[in-house]
């Protein structure tokens, strides 16, 4: 009885989430797998019983009615405007790509496309977040103020990835971009940040970074900060508030059960939930739920394409404070 | 690629609920389902891409590898003999029954058949009980020495469904009573009990309770509480908490989302989750996962007939303590 | 310029604590101490600016305004008697006595005494349960139908004071009582217990009890429990829910600060508070308070004789049901 | 029996606070009270049972020990140098003085002075603050990274005080910035600001600021940041937290009682504490024992002038960025 039918491209663990959720739920499937690493692609599809296939194969079928794409970062550009124009909606990893100028030129290139196109900021689909956006705008705390965005990862990535990631501020601290606009009254116009390499060898000796902060100013004054690590060891620590002339709204962090043990130590709560798969499982759900209402026609995609350029507009900007310490006007991007 | 075929009888809200998650498990798919209303039959069916079957049917059909029973109360025993000697898996809704005297016919009656019967205790699946108990066992606590069961319904059930639950203690305490007997270190032996009818009209006139205290204590010592009422303006209630001589574990209750507003009325945290089919919707997913280990043979069932026959006797000795207005041991039941 | 002088009692612990709230409070003065142990006494005149005198010298004190009763229970009555009959206001310690009939005799023989009598359960006055039950009184939960008390010290007296101490229920659970009838709308009148000895072989040897759990019901239908132990490992529990038809009150137990630690082992919050002298530190203060409130005329004493009295039967109707293994009707007592 | 005579300067809400805690100190008491408002003198002086006096008379009197300066802003760093050299001992509240050149030309005129001088920056006093610090020398979260401080008053002072407060940052964030020092392992180095005014027209047409976001960072790396806003509709908002290699730190906000309301609205803890008077009650007691503790020898001032001093150069240094739109080099004030 399913509608639609999903090629994946990429076969690695967003793959496999993204796959899960299109196999449960009651309006799609995933058809086609597609990946450069020929064992990940068998194994998936095995496992959402689709086929495997080529880029070429994917695109060029008719019945595919729309593409995830899960692969590395570097093709995403390429393949958001190889499945537009291939009349395929796109369900894109963020981010659509590193370079700025290559985003805006993918933008030129895709106007007039018809198929709608998702950029999958999934943290914007949180319950909690979301509820949280809906209390905003419904007014229960008035005008916005302030936002702080506490977001750090209980480790740092493999050499590999920080190798191609384009730095700590264009791969993790992007979400946290996103999610600054996504609270924000309006778009932040200046950037000053501080950044430093303190939790691992490898971060230091590849010239990235692993601790910053990033406050955001607009135009009318509110402000928003952006806390990031790349280490804790208690588990992924993501917390966001947002106070405003009425009031605050804050989210805590969501452990696997509400378990407490009181003894001689203490009352100890359990750590929050590991990573962003455990944590953002629902997110993911429900993003991927949003997208097939979009390829039914009854929503428009809640991040689009402006939505990824802006977020790296604003990495940009960061990077350029902590280059020339200095606030950044967002405009000189 | 599904190893296994599971025929629902009672097309209603549980066996909707088992439905979906057993259409997700990679191992197994509804094939029939089963209700002397056949509007809700197809309409189940339908949604889980099964066929509409006659229990006579279901039961004969050599390919139907399980039957899961969320039919009316009365079938339950019934079902539970007949599905056995057709050689299927049983995975029944608690009450076995409501009479004890039928429920300890049946055991006679299904002794010496081989295939498994869960019967299910929903609850013991829920992570954060499961965890409790693990912790317990690992010595976490000590000795167990208290339980301390809330159990608070949002509001009574319609008058039909009062008419024939069979009162408060055997429809909605059973639960706590297999709580209690899961979390304690032996059986209990001593019941005493106070209850009352104050929520609502309807179940004053049909003779029920709603709001009832019943303490259970075992052989050496230990002693268990549960506190229940029909009726909460802020959601379900579901708390426990055990202590032992080393420590003490507790869970809290569960919200939609951990999103806090604070304003002048206070830190508003969310309401706990509705009802069971919210606050439980993981443990009849992890509670269904286990149902198929057993059919693979992995596992041995968590909750048995003897579990559901043990709950029914606390429940008898809790009434025959108000009735007589003593503590009843639990061996004159 | 402080108005009234206080003459103490009993120059132990408690003692000590009434001394000290006495002292900084502005309209107050401890002028005597009197304990049978002299090196005690001295040492709290010292500390309090005070002089040691005899019991006859106390209340033959024409300055002296109240006196405060933190000796040994067995003297209670008899001080409360001498007290008023000498003309001075009377603050006693909870319990007044351990023999039922004593207390009865006592309000027999105190009978158009003038002088206020005051009996300390000094919970009430916890800013926490205050405020509850304030809220009770102002209806913001509707009818009250539940009460849950939870009330276990962190370790079991030593030898010699569990001789004298009367039993959990006279000694330790008498508070609770007290408790369930602050927060319950009306006299409790059918009690049922289950009780234990776990904790430690002096409780067993000296036949006395340390886990029990007594549940208390009103004509009305609403229900309280008290579930007391001995022994914590993680400080001294106390917390108290009221459920009514309109929704639920609770306390959570109290911290020395409200630091929390996250690391590998979850989320540690700190141990509650360790013991009563601890917990109910501003419990203490505001009894003062309202006592000297009540010295100048400005209040009536919130809890009286007949409070002390109404938790005693409550003890005795617990210990006959524990006796008899039965629902004790209160009025049989 | 006091050991120590206190004269306090300036009997007005601050003055109040300390005059309590000495008071009730049993090895002090308040011997003078000079304000130049001769009501509030008086007032204060019949409260603490003490004698108004000039400040020429309190200098002269060799029976005081220590002053205590709670007076206008203007007047602490004359009184500090005239306290010290009539040789009492000094308690000063914050700030020292608004003018960087001030304290340096007071700190050069006090060189050699032998009575011991407290500046008196509250919040390192409070309980978990102290804890916190506390568990961070001991190793518990291994090396600190990152320092987040909120701080948010509930409301703005009113004009009269805002025209002579010298700013936000001086007068407010001051706290926030000793805060920053006292947990991070090293002094700040590098400073960055946004800031805005959005709460009221007397803020905005003061040119004062009443939001604002400074970020820190120390020669190693470690980065601070502080969020202020001088509007909450929920109370005095005060909560650190502290993130190192090994684990992470945080207080949550301070409620009168631990009491919640569940009901259809949601889970209602209580408001926060409203203000400073209430939040830091402990804090100024705390900080008074200490001071007593400096009297007697048996500590050095956990507060000096240096801190005073090093706290508004960070001040400066945060103006500096706001004014210049960049990242300021603590070295350039």
């Amino acid at each position: 009885m399913s509608q639609y039918n999903i090629a994946i491209f990429g076969a690695g663990r967003i793959g496999g989430v993204h796959g899960g959720n299109i196999t449960v739920h009651p309006d799609c499937k995933v058809s086609h797998v597609i990946d450069p690493f020929g064992d990940n692609a068998e194994k998936l599809a095995a496992k959402l019983e689709a086929v495997v296939a080529t880029e070429a194969e994917a695109l060029a079928d008719a019945s595919v009615d729309a593409i995830v794409i899960g692969s590395a970062t570097n093709t995403h550009a390429d393949l958001i405007e190889k499945g537009l124009k291939a009349g395929k909606a796109v369900f894109c990893e963020k981010p659509v790509d590193l370079s700025l100028a290559r985003v805006e030129q993918l933008i030129e290139a895709i106007k007039g496309e018809s198929k709608p196109l998702f950029i999958a900021f999934n943290r914007r689909f949180d319950p909690g977040i979301w509820a949280m956006h809906e209390r905003i705008e419904a007014g229960a705390i008035g005008d916005v103020e302030l936002a702080t965005i506490i977001s750090k990862d209980p480790e740092a990535p493999p050499l590999e990835y920080i190798q191609v990631a384009g730095g700590l501020l264009r791969d993790m601290t992007i979400h946290d971009f996103d999610m600054a606009r996504f609270l924000l009254p309006e778009e932040p116009v200046r950037v000053t940040a501080l950044a430093s390499a303190l939790t691992s060898d490898v971060v230091k000796s590849e010239g990235d970074l692993d601790t910053a902060v990033i406050t955001l100013q607009t135009a009318s004054g509110a402000i928003a900060t952006i806390t990031n690590s790349r280490r804790t060891t208690y588990g992924y620590d993501q917390r966001v508030e947002v106070h405003g002339s009425g009031g605050m709204l804050r989210t805590e962090n969501m452990q696997p059960t509400r378990l407490i043990e009181e003894n001689a130590s203490g009352s100890v709560h359990e750590k929050p939930l590991y990573f962003f798969i455990e944590r953002y499982q629902e997110s993911y759900r429900n993003e991927w739920a949003h997208f097939v209402r979009v390829l039914k026609g009854e929503e428009q995609p809640i991040c689009t394409i402006e939505d990824g350029r802006l977020a790296l507009v604003l990495a940009e900007a960061a990077y350029k404070s902590l280059a020339e310490g200095r606030t950044v006007d967002v405009s000189e991007i």
